[in-house]
């Protein structure tokens, strides 16, 4: 099972666009400090849209190298061949398991029935586990309880990411399905409501810049400290709507620049972040860490 | 503090469509064997558009007058003067607090700002505490935090009843607004983690026909009793989905009545549930109840 | 048959919110020196949700007796049972026609089944024939042709105002019922679109302040006068844009002022336009009132 | 500029999912019969998403080499660097003009100046002029038509697609570009009222199936016999809306299939159309053809 905090991490570029393996070494090594579980690669924190397969493949093989815990990566494409042939690729760097984002273009088309077979011939050619990744924000289709049960039955499909923030659909999806199947909270903002109804972990970008604290959040809801755990919820509510829900990705990669990790440039179109929101980002950094030290 | 749970209860009506309040007494004295803090009159589950002002204040009379306990009434009219002018006589009646639906139908112009100013002068006017009523699925305005924030502040405003389902939302109200302003869920289907996330208690449909076991989640929370909760939580999910969520008024009107309550007729254009539909109400109950004998 | 064109009147207000028929006189007399084919009393432009039975019975009498030609009046209400009532007071005033707004608040449960049964009793029981109202920015809910076609087939449901502005679904109306049902625009902003597809006039909040031009624009069609009513309807797309799509009343009162009508005040929750969306107005007047002179 | 009548063509496959040359050969030489204006490959009908790049290429240099009018190409991609790459190798096969669809999959960080920086640098280094794709409906992200017009001032970006169906935005995009911009509707079923409000054209994909009617429909236009337009576009309304815009790309294949073309296989996820399907396909196609012979 996949449990714990998980961080999807961001990709450095450098000003010119290209892959910056050596931020990334550096906060690899940062992360490796705290008590995360694993690291997501090519996420939708990691710009996966703007990321060649060659790089995905490189990726991959850093981040496994360099870290020495659980990894995932992120290979959902838009056909389902695509699809099968980059896990089958990825896979062969090792990494635990690959999270798989629905096709979406065609959402008109893609009722339950044609997501379900697609996902099934999915995880039966994954050389390595499958956990499904809902993200109706980006994609405008939204993986059903009743479809992620279904699903939940394949041997080889093991869990989901769920950044619906719905949390009624997260209730429903641990209840109907596996004991062991991983419901993962899509993001820190709804962790502590998420735990309290069964899910096994968190996936969350805020782990970025504040890995510590999402792992402290983590412990106290499992030593059942519940005052503690709704305290330090609330303490980042607002980092997590401003930085990551909020601004995306460019306010994400400001504050990891903040907060001594090294945050890169972002692929255009996605610009970097003004100085009229950089400023925004560190005055609620300041009023968070002074909130819950870490 | 509003704390604990509430039920928003269904109005019966008979074949005709006038108020039946003989099989409202049957309700309220079943209601009132349970450990239920309070009733809500004249909320959506009881049909508060179709009922004229007339029977708004007989029922209020009529529920204050049988119920012991707590009871509050629902009051948002379109326009600000008839709000005002509605809550006054319906305080006349005892209630403890009004419940406040936005204003709503000229959606675009409800700005934060034009809220703002209309709650402010329903609170300055009213002679019993506000609670504020979101309720986006029906009136498609959403009361955004920060709105709630501010309003929260005033001091005839007391609570908000929250049935948007947004977690995050919820959790961002309870941090941002004062202690003793109560955060109600909207719904039996996202109680506990609204409890996790510092909610005062529940205002749930649910309530009129499984009074018992929303009192008994409330009561596990309290007493940290995690996953005894969590469990109940999982057993009330299907039927609060189906009939409440699911299927509306005319399905919890017949699940009343399959299960000892009085639903009695819904007015037009609402119709009283098929039987298809009242076989699936049967079936879903009979797995709950099996699930979690009251 | 209900053809050409027809304007949804403002509801003038004193400063303390109370009717006033005076601005209303004046108004009705300046609109009589145009070429308007009708008036629409109590639609959303006329503030219905704010104005009371009592009130609402007094305007229609007040406007049937100071105009000469049609008049329509607005009666949907929440309950089936509320709207045939009003519908039968109103009636007894000599209006022309009901324009029925759909039942609402419980959009969950107003399946094509449920308004197909609701706007059947109300035109069995109208005394007058029916238009229907198709208002979705405002009710969130909307009459699919295929409900429209077999509602169109009612003999005393005569035709529908549709202001979704989605010229498919308005193309589909004219062609899926009979001939003689009164397909209007809901709008002046698409209003040669919709002619051309087969509609038979326009009920148009632009009507209020530019009553002959909008008459322009429809004589312009029949006269198969393309290019110069094209260019007309290019005029006024920037005003009807900003006054009526997007300020709503409050701008479209504020205009009236600026154009010899008397907008008077709004009801509250609605405000007065602010001095800086009233320069915004003035504005956009001028640069239409410039392009095409009456 | 870009006037009269487009298909957006299919892309066809064999059964195991190979591009299929052959059928495509005999869909151009149908197509080239009729007195359609040009061809878009790579559009959404093209299933453009499921396609590799060095396929796209293929598919190209195929159409340009073997239909011998205007030819245009989808290639839009996520990342502002891969569209410019990808117009630059497709530009060298000859193509008149790329349709370029938005980025959106960060759909919340799209605001209009990002999109317009975007759509800046892809106009300012492709080599062959840049139509806008306006497709919400799959992407979530509607070309508003004030970031429309101030592209259209650009001197490589000459016109759009706009699928949108909101006919008053189709107005102003009109209204507020220069004479020379070429506004073309994206589909068949609201061709007469973009043409009555200047729409330069249009891109339908009926035309994979009915060149000769879409072709009749413009042609009416042109020649000002409104009556006769207004029953072709009603009498193609049904077809369209069934087969294009309800069940998507199968539904058109198996129609072409139903025709005389050869629509092929698709790729996945997507699936054949169901027999069920079909035989709604075959109806609406026999009533279509019956009311108005090619």
């Amino acid at each position: 099972m996949f449990t714990g905090v998980y961080t999807p991490i961001v990709t450095p570029f450098d000003e010119n666009g290209a892959l910056d393996l050596e931020r990334m070494k550096h906060n690899i090594d940062r992360w490796s400090q705290s008590e995360l579980d694993g690291l997501l690669v090519l996420g939708s924190n990691g710009e996966f849209p703007y990321i060649s397969k060659p790089e995905k493949l490189e990726l991959t093989r850093f981040v496994k190298e360099n870290f020495g815990r659980k990894v995932l990566a992120g290979t959902g494409c838009h056909s389902t061949a695509e699809t099968i042939e980059l896990n089958k690729e990825i896979a062969a760097h090792g990494v635990d398991a690959v999270l798989v984002l629905p096709s979406f273009y065609y959402r008109g088309g893609m009722t339950e029935e044609v997501l379900y077979a697609h996902f099934q011939e999915v995880a039966d050619k994954s050389p390595v586990p499958v956990l499904l990744y809902n993200m109706p924000a980006n994609t405008g289709i939204n993986l059903s309880s009743s479809l992620v049960s279904r699903l939940s039955k394949h041997e080889n499909i093991v869990g989901i990411k769920d950044s619906s923030g719905n949390i009624v659909q997260i209730s429903e999806i641990v209840r109907s399905s596996p004991e062991d199947f991983s419901v993962l909270a899509g993001s820190a903002g709804f962790m502590l409501p998420s735990l309290a109804v069964g899910a096994a972990g968190v996936i969350a970008a805020l782990g970025n810049i504040m890995p510590e604290r999402c792992c402290s959040l983590y412990k106290l809801f499992q030593d059942k400290k519940l005052d503690e755990a709704k305290a330090l919820q609330h303490a980042i509510l607002e980092i997590n709507f401003t930085v990551t829900a909020g601004m995306g990705v460019p306010a994400l990669k400001a504050a990891m620049d903040m907060l001594g990790y090294k945050g890169g440039f972002v692929r255009k179109p996605l610009r970097q972040l003004s100085d009229e929101k950089k400023a925004i980002v560190e005055d609620v950094i300041q009023r968070c860490v002074s909130a819950v030290p870490a």
